[in-house]
């Protein structure tokens, strides 16, 4: 796995470049990408979403929400066949100034508990910190408010409360 | 302060019409603007912000975020002598269809407890709900969790926790 040693050592510089819709190889290993790229088959990410059991969502909808993040990342496996595969997914809205929210993030169960879900949330970091908006904001469930927290989220700070209306 | 009256009551429908860049009125009282207009003046917005002691922020970056915002929605008090002053402020991100975070909610203190930031969340997740959006969020400070959660806002539903990132 040392592409994703590569990815996810905070010593070591990746340069953005090569993180940005270009491949991280390594000899004998399926690559990895991260890419900004929207235009995705919607029915393989409504797939990848079924394999970690979420709802399903109306594509038009979903369609609509990409269109409209601020950021959208995607994570691929490429086989030796040369297909690539959608294995991860997170987006973000935002201001484009001040405040980010990032939402739907999912690592393939398959790819999970190796770093990988790590790699796309600094990943998503780093881009929004390049974009200067400083507080990027999220909603954790249980199982993965200790995840968030590893990557220095902070639950709660000074008392301040995420709360969610829904229609009743 | 009937015009308060008419526009919180949940019994009396408004039309949006009137909500939306119109005045609501009622006579011997200063008249009451609800605008969705992101054309104003932002040192004004910034004098607002002053009155509840917020922090400042840079114009240019204010400018960004209120262009890039879903929805934006001012609150102008208009005098006898026709002169308006901007007394209510929110702003929300969005991705046009699951989701909105609702920032920067701010009434001046003269006309809080009036019952006024109660109208200006209800117009904003009436506007939210028009656009189909369902999933309302925001983040509370310690002292107004009370006033979202009587608007029905839900804090951590399902255990899900609100977190922040900040650069250390």
């Amino acid at each position: 796995m040392g592409f994703l040693k590569r990815l996810l050592n905070p010593t070591v510089d990746v340069p953005s470049a090569q993180l940005n819709d270009s491949q991280l190889e390594s000899a004998g290993q399926p690559r990895i990408f991260f890419s900004l790229d929207r235009d995705l088959d919607l029915y393989e990410l409504e797939e990848l979403c079924d394999q970690v059991g979420w709802a399903r969502r109306p594509i038009r909808k979903v369609r609509k929400a990409i269109q409209h993040s601020f950021l959208v990342v995607t994570v691929w496996e490429v086989r030796n066949d040369k297909r690539r595969r959608l294995i991860g997914f997170a987006r973000a809205t935002s201001d484009c100034a001040f405040n980010a929210t990032v939402w739907d993030v999912v690592i393939h169960p398959q790819f999970q508990s190796q770093g990988l879900g790590k790699g796309l949330m600094q990943f998503i970091i780093k881009k929004l910190r390049e974009s200067d908006i400083s507080n990027i904001t999220l909603f954790a469930d249980p199982q993965v408010v200790d995840f968030y927290r590893r990557l220095g989220f902070i639950l709660d700070p000074e008392g301040i409360k995420g709360m969610f209306w829904y229609p009743s």
